[in-house]
Formats: C-alpha cells, structure tokens, sequence
C-alpha cells in the first residue's frame, strides 16, 4: 500500500503510443456485413512514472487509420504528462473533462469517433494504472463520472445510493465470481466469411467445450442468412441461446422485414440493425446496441430502443464512462451484456462486467459477456475461460499491457508482420 | 462546356491538405460558453488534375487537433487520387459511400466527429471542382445523395418528387436572389469574450449598417447573460430579431430553468441548449440544433426536437449530405437557417441556401443565413453582403479557394504567423 501511494505522487514522465495491427483480414476472421476485412488493430498507449511504475492502454480499430487514432492520441499527450496518478484522480471527473472537453479540441467530437477512441486509450491507461492501488470506495467511483448532460435521468446522490446499496452481500458475489466466473457467448462460431464447413466445425469444438450461446453475423444476403442461421440453430439445439449481428447493415424497414424472416431461428436479440445513431430508428425495430457515449445510451433507454445493454470499453471514454452506463442500466432495469472481442476488449471488459455484477446490478439473469477467440495471446495477463465462463484476472492493473515482442512484431509500417510482402 | 466535359475525364494526381490556422483567440473572436479561446482554423485541401484545373475544399476547426484531421484526410486521399472527377460524379452516391463506409475506416466514426470533418474537406473540393461544370438536374441531384439509413422518412422517389414540383418559379426565384440576395442574420456582434462596450459599439455599427437580427452568446454566467441579452434588446429595439446560443453548455433541466429566465428578452430561438447527442433532451426543451449527420437530423424532425434546421457545410458530408437534410427538412416544413461563420462557412453555405430556395423550399419565411464578419480577406472570392442580405456569388466553384499568401503565412506551426513568439 505505502509503494501504491508512493506511487501516485510520481509524476507521469513521458506517453508512448504505437499502432499495432494484426493481419486478421487473411482468414475473414471478424468479418461481417459492414466490415469485410477488418485488421484488428490497437493503438497501444504507454504511460511511463517517474518510479518506473507503466500504465498500459488501448483502444480497438480495424486497421487502415488507426494512424488517426494514434495522432489524436499525441495531441491528448500534453494534457497527461507532468500530472501525477494523485492529481488526476483526486479530481477524476475534472481530468475527464479536461480531454473530452478543450475548448479547442471539442469541435472535433465532442465524445464521439476518433477523438473519444484516444481518449479511451488514455484513460484506459490512467485506469490500468490506477488498478494497482487499493480498493475505491462508492464515492471515489462517483466522482469518476462525468454527470453533465444525464442528469436528466441519473444524478449523482442516484447513483451513490445504487452503489451503497449493493453493498449487501458484496463479499459473497465476489467469491461466486472467484469460484465460478461470469457467464459468457461466443462469436468465434460464426464470422460472415466463414465457409459452412468452417461454422459446422467450430460450431462443433465450441459445444464441446461447454459453450451454449452463440452470436451469428448476418445482413449481407438474406437467404444465405437464412441458411446459415439454420445451420447453427440446428446444430446447437433448441435450448440453446442464439443471437444475430447485423452490424449496421441495414434502414429501419429492411431490418424489420430481414428481421421477420430470420424469426424462425429465435433469435435472443438482433445487434445493432442500424445507423448507431438512429435512436428512434431501433426504437421502432427495438433490439441492442453499443453507443459511442453516455448521452446516446441515455435516449437508448429513455425510448425503451434497447433490451439489452452492450457496453464497450474501449468506444467510451473508459471505466469513467462505462461507470455512468452502468448505472442508468440498473436505474433502468435493463441487463448488461457487453460488447468484447477486438483486441484486448474481452481483457478489459471482463473488469467492467464484474464490477457491474459485484458493486451494481447484483444480478446475473439474462446477462452474458461477449467472447471471441483470438488474439489473447499478444497480452501479459491474457483472459481466462473456463467452462464457457469468464474467470476474474488475478493479477494487478487493467489488464491493458501486451507483451512488447507482439507489438514490436506487429507494428505498422515497420514491424515484421507488415513488411513482408505475403501479409499484405 | 467542351472545356469542362474535358476536363472532366482528367484524372485527380494529387491531393494536398494543408492545416491553417488563424489566432482569434488573442481578440476573443469566436469566443462562447464553451469554446472560450478558438483559433478559427482549416483543414485546406486542393484537388490537381492532370489539366491543371484545381478543386478548392475545406472543413472548420478551433486550433488544436487540426492535425489529427489532416491526418484523416491523408488517410482518405488513396480512395480519390486516380480517378477522375467524371468517374467520380457518374456515381457520386457510391463514391460517397466509399469514403464513409470504408470497411475498416468506418469504425472510426461512422459518419462523425475527424473522419467525417475529413470527409467533408474532401468532397467539398470535388464539389469546387464539379461545380464549375454544367448545372446539374434534379436527377444529377438526387444520384448525390446516400439514402441509407433515411429511407424510413425520405425515399428517392419522394426526393426527386420535391426537386420536381419546385422547378416551377425557379428563374423567378435565381433573379430575386441576383436583385436582392438571401437574408442574413449577424453573430458578430455578441461573441461571450466581449465587453459590455464592445457590444455596444458593434451593435450601433450593424444596426447602421441594415442588420436587423442578432445572435448573441450565453451559457457561462446567467446574471451577466440577463445583463448582456437585456443590453442587446435594448440596443435593437422590439422589433428587431434576437437568437441566444448556449453552444451546449446545459444539462436538460438547467437549460429549462435558465431560458425561462432569458424569455423576458423574447429570443427567436435558443441553439444548442445541451449536448449535441440529445435528441430526446432536445425534444424536451425544443429549439435548434446543427447535427453531426442526417441520420441525427432525421431524428430530430421526427422527434420534433428543433423549430429550425442549422445546417453546416463543414461538419456533415458536404453537399451530398447537406441535400438529403435540406429534402427532409422540406417534407417535415421545418425553415432552414445555416450555421456559417468559422473560416469560410459563409463561403461555403451560402451555395446550399440559395440551392434550397431557388430549387427545393421556395420559401423566405422564417427563414435566414448566418453571417460573421472576419476572415473573409483569406478568399479568393468572398462572400458579399449587402444590406445585410447575402449577394449569389458569380465565381465559378464553390467558392473554398484561399489566397495562398494567407495560407502560407497561417499555416501551423511553421507560419509566420505562428513562429512568432507573441502570438501564442
């Protein structure tokens, strides 16, 4: 504890940041209606303390711009370096409101696209950092949220009483979590590029090995859908959960009519019909939906446009943000289901979930976190799953920090996976 | 016309983007409730084609992150350079699309924040060049615009319907615009930086000059805004137009309680009372609003969240996009009045107002453009205002082209303007 407090008196001395893409496009894996050939990418960002202390963070991208990304982060650096963990989160809501709202900086957002994924980078690092040291107490996770613009439907004494009052029977969740894990989907199953052959077989190992909800992407053909869909209905049997993906593919009356169709494999829930900033849109085809701030997520639950809630770690503005989520979703009674995959979001969001499930929402019926199996080798603290469940990670911090040979390999222009001329 | 038909089938061989930045902030110009120190600055981009014939473009920033835009249109320009503007036009519907939904591009936004600010610097410079072609039919027109995600409220047919009916009247309409020009309304008298005698001084000078109708910046303070609008009223008389502008500084509730206190000054319409996401917070407190996207200004007409439509040539998809709200903004009967300002706004828009009353709304009630008086020196063409209306422009283009000796002095950080040490 002395070392942690130390700590957060050292000043943070410099910001690294790197553009890190893997060739994922090779094999279709990620594809979907809208992204058929999506790099998964991460921008990398690296704070480094006077102590020697590193904070890790990332943000997920799909590959070509992520050099934006990366430029937006370098011009987010000088708001961060010179401060120290103590300056920060003794006024965490006024730090976030620092990068999310220069006044120069915030006509390029505010709170959304390019911009708002740095300052997830950012903040994600400031949290990864922030992990190390001891619990936090309600209040000090109040005062990481910026309320301007929700307190329409969640103010801060709401959301302080949500938190003490999940108080009760804290310790016991914590240890259900520790013993069992947090149930989790998959998505690996199911990319649209996927040959049929490749759905059976992966279909098949998933089952195995205890998987029982499965996510199918769709939106590109309608009967091929159908066919598709068919195929996974049958092979994991009725009981089992599935639920599509359309990721934006389609306007409000395609969705509803593709929607209508595809019925008939009873689908959970459809993800994300449509433009993902058609409030009134999803309201009228009513499914689920990840935002890209708490504003959005706001009206999303205000005109009942969401059943579920899949929030993201790595598209808000970080654990501050999601924190405002969280709550107005139990305000709202709406379950959490998480947005994962990428790179590094089932690492991070698995904090997030698990928080949720301990210190908030007290509640584990119809909620599930998304998994996708890739890439988790390139992390220091990578995910565990067991028996289709996400077991709490053990070690220290956010569980941002990926191993320097993966980065250094992967780097784009100049790592090794992106010269040779076969890759590309 | 054999000139420009030839000109068409050149190819595009460079892209150049250049960021500009001018120091407003010393004088407070541009200042509000929460961009207190913008230096009004461009992301500049010329289009070369092999004939020599340029295409000018632009988007509007506040200082810094300017770079992180240009880094986005360098991102774009591999998807422009090489075709030509004919190949680019013949399918202008799918050329937009290129760009905004790029597979691996479109995660960064879609359709928001730098990457859209990039988009619309982009394709404002195809429309600089394209504009200096033929007039385009209503067919033309329609084939610019990307109906996805709209249909719902506006469909093709009903589009080209609109554009149609309205040809009846129209060289009437293009000779009472040559004769009399659009009317404008001035912001430049009440920026939130100035003094109580500077405001004075301005508003005696406009209203000298035929202004009628003023917007005035509040937000930060509500006793120095009641003094400040009160002061305004004052100055202009009962008769005379007035417009607050929060510029997103209120929650919901707070927006509510403060502009019943600001009624008593009779405002026409309060502009961004609260973030620019809320379109059921908007719905709520009912005014104005000038969206990310068409996607956000459907919602807001069907929600009836805004009395006024405030288009922007800079933040949406340029032209393309600002048609398809223009053609919503007509079926739900909602009077446009274009955001201008900024560094070659007013250049910019005032094509899109004269295009929507000569050939879409045919209407001058309740209706007015924007008008800010600085900057204009930078272009080739500026604006012309006379008796506060504004004057067509009779250049060829769209009117985004610079002086090059104000974009070498301006550009950031190796200017004159900016290497020298008083400046900043």
């Amino acid at each position: 504890r002395c070392f942690i407090c130390g700590n957060m008196l050292q000043k943070i001395i410099n910001l690294t940041v790197r553009d890190v893409r893997f060739p994922t496009s090779l094999e279709q894996h990620g594809s979907d209606a809208m992204h058929t050939d999506p790099d998964y990418s991460a921008v990398y960002v690296v704070l480094d303390t006077e102590s020697g202390l590193k904070g890790f963070g990332l943000t997920f991208t799909l590959g070509k711009g992520t050099e934006i990304v990366v430029c937006a982060v370098q011009a987010l650096a000088g708001l961060i370096v010179g401060t120290s963990l103590q300056d920060i989160v003794s006024n965490f809501r006024g730090f976030y409101r620092l990068l999310t709202s220069d006044g120069q900086m915030r006509w390029l957002g505010p709170e959304k696209g390019v911009i708002h994924l740095a300052t997830a980078a950012v903040l994600n690092a400031v949290w990864d950092l922030w992990a190390r040291a001891e619990g936090k107490d309600p209040k000090q996770i109040i005062s990481c949220i910026d309320f301007r613009y929700i307190t329409d439907v969640l103010t801060e004494e709401e959301a302080l009483d949500i938190l003490v009052k999940a108080k009760g029977g804290k310790q016991q969740r914590e240890e259900e979590m520790l013993s069992q894990g947090y149930p989790a989907y998959t998505t690996s199953c199911a990319w649209l590029g996927y040959s049929d052959q490749q759905l059976k077989q992966l279909c098949t190992d998933a089952l195995q090995n205890g998987w029982t909800r499965f996510k199918v992407k769709v939106g590109a053909d309608l009967e091929d859908d159908i066919r598709r869909c068919r195929l996974i209905r049958q092979m994991i049997g009725a009981d089992n959960t599935l639920m599509i993906d359309a990721n934006q593919r389609w306007d409000v009356a395609d969705a509803i009519s593709w929607v209508t169709r595809l019925a008939e494999v009873k689908p959970l829930w459809i993800e994300e019909p449509t433009s993902p900033d058609d409030i009134l849109g999803h309201a009228a085809i009513s499914k689920v939906k990840d935002c890209h701030n708490r504003v959005m997520f706001k009206q999303f639950l205000q005109a009942s446009a969401l059943q579920f809630v899949q929030i993201d770690s790595c598209r808000l503005g970080s654990v501050n943000e999601n924190l405002a989520v969280l709550l107005m979703a139990h305000k709202f009674k709406v379950p959490v289901c998480p947005h994962a995959g990428g790179v590094g979001l089932c690492e991070l969001v698995q904090h997030l979930i698990l928080f949720d499930y301990i210190c908030v929402s007290a509640d584990l019926s119809g909620r599930m976190c998304e998994y996708v199996d890739h890439l988790h080798e390139h992390f220091a603290s990578p995910v565990v799953i067991r028996n289709a469940r996400y077991m709490p990670p053990k070690d220290p911090g956010y569980s941002c920090e990926m191993l320097e040979s993966s980065v250094r390999r992967h780097e784009y222009p100049n790592g090794d996976v992106w010269k040779l001329p076969i890759q590309k």
